[in-house]
């Protein structure tokens, strides 16, 4: 059966009858399994391909069996899209996994994982041994197979599980792929033309970041992207039509997507190649959005539940699957010949595109040298090496907001650089950005009202309201190939929350990714609580992989993106003042890197000041204030940009900049909440609550920021410090909310 | 002119020509600004409007002016949507500003915040004094006109400002009404029957949360709400089309949505009204999504302009407004007495409003005397004021998993107790929060595939796979009316990272909601590091107003329950464990609201052993193994389900507690990275990295929380405290990453 065109009647409101009857026939989602043999594509035979199909079932249902735990049912339903995809349709080479044009494909319901394994079992990735595939959910710490893909493990692209995260991802391997032919393809020259794969199942259209990735894709027109929907109308609270009601098809064209059904997904093979090869069509100016009706559990005993989501089908039941198959019911991760013989091309027909591709790059060499040399240190993921030199030696000495000064190190870099791919979620003129005759990334044919045409080749990408979205698919930019393009994303620091989930991604992953983050600390001012960060950069501090950097001034701007894009096995967030701060004239570039370092020393001091970014002008200007109390106290100051970065200094370097074992108390400036400062200082000048709109004139005095309580406060604490009313490991706090704040 | 109904041609996809040219002939979202005098509903003459119009716009314009900030663009071109909303189609009263069945609204943009307060003053909210409204951005802490509309201030519903949760908000709000409504009112006695009114921008349709918002109102057939979509089509980067061109009347028709156009926003007053008030239809079965077409900036020089969105106009640009418009161009913030006049009747309208329904709740007690006490207790926010004994005063000895300890703990409260409405994000069957006979919260005429047939009177949520709108959807919930419902939300807790802005939102607020959140900890096991929170502890720790609580067995379950109902100002997590766990026999329900306490002393101890949650047995069994150790080691122990809880302690509770003071060393356990912990332990055995895939009982062994290895450096570390090694305020990582893990 073909894929059918023609809108499927009352789909998507009261999905039909789902009945799960017994074995031969199961009768779920509109699919007769048993009565049906499968549909073989090209010289394949029906009875080979339904033994492909009966083989993979098995074998998802046994590896979950075998340590009873594991998520069968969608990797069960999905067999014969496996077929589709890595027998038929994918252009890739097991043996050459890492081949720069090689299709992407991305298992974007990654619990789904066991039907990836598979997949590269049986296409021959040479990492996945018989062995390796048989550790799912085993006790081996370097099992091959964790419960979600792993971007570390050969033939994984990358890692995925939280729902929506995949086909955001997706967006970014189609967007790199297209930014890529645009900049380096010639014609008869197509040196990056792959494509991008990507399943989906009923979640990922419900999760937001999922929302966000198919809107912005359909407006991108990313034809080179193909998304399979596992539709099989069941998720774990049951079917999907409880929470669910949408017209799938017609949001997704309203979306900009070109849509087909595949009214069969279970048996179909044929129709499914049929549909995902429109993908291929050199002629699309749509993604590709294949809904693709399938069963999960499917030849289980509760094929189309949801029971069958994330628990082993149960001896019995598999047993019974096995006799309706004609295996031995007596044996377990059965494999017959005629399938392993089934994907036994595989490999070969992978080196054979390696081979023609770098056949056709040596002609692109000979053809245009100049630009072959570039397209080979994009490859190789290769800067200029002399990159800092476009960083300017020094800096207006005027007062400047530090989202500012990321212009000034970055402009000529950004304009220079290919590698880098700018981005904002719909804050250009907030976060400064933009460079010299920037180009939009953007379709040709899209003239928008106002502003640039833009053009596949462009740079800078307009993600729109859609935060969340922007770093998941940074992390697909960052994951084509490893720095062949950085990304550097921007919004409010606040709206880093939204984008979360997807920078926590990046870091689990070590994906090189920069996040220009402004309108830090309470400064921001008069938007507001909802828009000052008073917490969130806990959850940065704390996240493994990260470098949160809140660099003071200029200077510090420049050694915050030294440090964030020499650092190539992880994300930075580089957060900025909305607000113009001086230049402290102490600060040093080349010690960003250390995550902390003192700008002002003094030998006998009696306390030590510690303060970062915005605030760190006013350590500065305490250490002067101080030193003319009565009496007067000696306060040497550390600016400490990175918590991460100083994390990992050897404790030698820590005890000379804290010097806290000297008996010198540790005094923290810093107007978040204090969690985290109590590794470092003994007592700390900290946000107690959300902050408040007022204009940044008059919050940091709302708050108690200024200058003379934070000096009489220090002056009391180094009091209480010395006459020992503040006890070892009390970390205290000197500042109150305000009086009547919430 | 009317509402069309019909689909504007070529909408959505390049808006047509968007031009700006001079005063009095603004062209801008196919709308012709000053050759059109505006339409009038009812009485009021179309000169009377325009003058509100022009009154409206000019006061905006003068409040942005005044302190050089503000959001001017979208509040000027709403003007007509309020008069449409204030004058013409909300029922609500002024001078009742909570009266319990007032309609509801909520402004998703919420930089146009000027909008409201100028709505709010115009139409009488007596604390919207003159003198008030014009502190907008001044240096005034209690202006009750901060950068975005906060909860707190009278006629405001939500705190909105991040894009998208105003919508999810509303639509919380809805549930709520369509909830009450379904639960009390009875033939002839409409005691609930608001409306819930939202305005959204362009933003908000981006936003993920928003879709996810969108497509669930759509399924729930919210026909008690109606969105006004300002639809302006500009965004800071310019025009929307650079970013989005989705045929959005198609995408909402096919989330379940009625849709009708105004296509003259600016002027067309009477159109809007005839619009909106189909949203009051009551045969509706849908929500109403009504696309009004504005101009952002209208009547100024950057009229359909980005730069009218965030910064004032400028002296000169309002000068040239005011003398179009016929004001004396020296003066600022002028409200002709006509204007007054319009607005005049409102507060007294509103009155009789809360008069009819006062004589309705009279009535309606009489004839249902029992219903009416339960109802009255509802409005008041009332509990039963034994519910605590609905509580079992002991449970099973077993091991127990604390997500199933929930259920024994809530399982009467949760179906006695009708305040509480219990939701998931799709994870029905891992959070063990159903109840006897629950009834789902659905449209009684969706028959879904599986699954119970739901009515409004439903109190279990299934939100779908859709975390975000689940907590913005909460908020919404609470905010109809204090503790009138109490929500509960669940899911696993590392997806509490793409619900962290609502859930922040709903701490920013002090809005009583309970999140459930599962499979804490690394012993989540075989789902892997994807899922295994390390990091998130530390935001929910540091986030204000926040209880994070994380209960040890089904004791201490019992606790966290207890104090998280008696909450009343803010949101507590309740984080518990996917794995089964030993009943201490140490704990104490009644000590969780101080959130740390003593559970094994020891006058003279070596050390004070801390931990949490599904890891305080490991500590109660070292303390054991420590006192056989060579040489013996005194061990204390501390369970600490709550850092904020225990910070709020006074001093002497928290000393009784540590006796750190005392120069007893303390050592946290908690499988979570260190941030936080330093504040209370001289040591710890933390994640110093992302979990792994592996299953529970391997991963704490792979990741060194092994009996043996935990004793072995609590030894050690004991050791060099006692010898000097370890230096004041040094906080020791006892713990490494496994070799070779990432």
């Amino acid at each position: 059966m073909a894929a059918a065109a023609v809108e499927p009647t009352g789909f998507g409101h009261a999905n039909g009858n789902v009945k799960s009857t017994a074995y031969g026939a199961n009768m779920v989602n509109g699919i007769l399994e048993a009565e049906k043999t499968p549909t073989a594509p090209g010289k394949a035979s029906k009875e080979e391909i339904e033994l492909v199909l009966h083989t993979f079932r098995l074998m998802v249902s046994d590896l979950c069996q075998q340590f009873n735990m594991g998520h069968p049912g969608s990797a069960m339903g999905m067999a014969a899209l496996g077929v589709a995809l890595w027998k038929y349709t994918m252009k890739y080479a097991p043996h050459t996994p890492n081949w720069f044009n090689r299709d992407r494909f991305v298992l974007s319901n990654g619990h789904a994982c066991l039907f990836q394994y598979l997949n590269l079992y049986f296409s021959g990735y040479k990492a996945m041994t018989w062995e390796q595939l048989l550790s799912y959910h085993s006790e081996r710490p370097d099992s091959l197979c964790p419960g979600h893909p792993e971007i570390e493990h050969e033939g994984v692209e990358l890692t995925t599980g939280p729902l929506g995260q995949g086909i955001a991802n997706a967006v970014g391997l189609a967007i790199a792929s297209k930014h890529l032919a645009a900049t380096y393809n010639r014609p008869g020259y197509e040196v990056v033309n792959n494509h991008t794969w990507c399943i989906v199942g009923d979640a990922c259209l419900q999760e937001g970041v999922g929302c966000e990735a198919f809107s912005y894709a359909g407006h991108l027109q990313l034809s080179n992207l193909t998304v399979l929907y596992d539709n099989n109308q069941i998720s774990c609270d049951g079917s999907v039509d409880l929470t669910n009601t949408e017209d799938v098809n017609t949001k997704m064209r309203a979306c900009g997507w070109e849509v087909v059904d595949v009214m069969d997904g279970v048996n179909d093979v044929d129709g499914i190649v049929s549909a995902i090869e429109k993908g291929r069509d050199p002629n699309r100016v749509k993604p590709l959005f294949v809904n693709i009706r399938s069963v999960i559990g499917v030849g289980s005993a509760v094929a189309g539940k949801a029971v069958s989501h994330g628990a082993p089908l149960g001896e019995n039941d598999i047993a019974t699957m096995k006799k309706a198959y004609g295996f031995d019911v007596d044996k377990k991760f059965v494999v017959p010949e005629q399938v392993r013989d089934f994907y036994a091309d595989i490999p070969a027909r992978g080196e054979k595109y390696v081979q023609e591709w770098n056949d056709l790059i040596s002609k692109y060499n000979k053809e245009f040298p100049e630009l072959g040399e570039e397209f080979k240190g994009r490859v190789e993921g290769r800067l200029p090496s002399d990159w800092t030199k476009l960083i300017p030696s020094s800096f207006p000495t005027e007062l400047t907001p530090t989202r500012k000064s990321n212009n000034y190190v970055m402009k000529d870099i950004m304009e220079q650089v290919q590698s880098f791919m700018v981005g904002t979620a719909d804050l250009t003129p907030s976060v400064n950005l933009t460079y010299k005759d920037y180009e939009v990334f953007n379709p040709p044919t899209l003239k928008p009202t106002s502003g640039k045409v833009g053009s596949y080749a462009g740079r800078y990408i307009h993600y729109g309201i859609r935060e969340h979205v922007m770093a998941a698919i940074a992390n697909g930019l960052a994951a084509f190939n490893p720095q062949t393009i950085i990304p550097i994303t921007s919004s409010f620091f606040m709206f880093y929350l939204y984008a979360a989930p997807a920078v926590r991604m990046g870091a689990l992953q070590k994906l090189q990714v920069i996040h220009v983050a402004t309108h830090d600390s309470i400064g921001a001012g008069e938007d507001g609580p909802t828009h000052q960060p008073v917490e969130l950069a806990a959850l940065y501090r704390a996240m493994p992989n990260m470098h949160y950097i809140r660099p003071a001034d200029s200077e510090e701007v420049a050694g915050a993106w030294e440090a964030a894009v020499g650092y190539k096995h992880g994300p930075t967030i580089i957060s900025v003042s909305r607000h113009a701060l001086p230049q402290t004239g102490v600060t040093k570039r080349s010690e960003v890197s250390k995550g902390a370092y003192v700008v002002i020393e003094e030998e006998k001091a009696d306390v030590t000041l510690i303060s970062v970014g915005a605030e760190l002008h006013f350590a500065v200007k305490l250490a002067k204030d101080l030193a003319e109390a009565q009496p007067p106290l000696k306060a040497r100051v550390v600016s400490f940009p990175s918590y991460a970065l100083f994390r990992d200094q050897p404790q030698q370097y820590q005890r000379s900049v804290l010097r806290r074992h000297e008996g010198i108390p540790a005094v923290a400036i810093e107007p978040y909440v204090s969690l985290g400062w109590e590794r470092w200082a003994d007592a700390g000048l900290h946000m107690r609550s959300y902050g408040h709109s007022l204009p940044g004139k008059y919050i940091y005095n709302y708050f108690g920021f200024s200058m003379e309580n934070m000096n009489l406060k220090i002056q009391g604490f180094v009091k209480d410090f010395q006459n020992g009313v503040v006890g070892r490991g009390e970390f205290v706090e000197l500042l109150e909310k305000p009086a009547g704040h919430n």
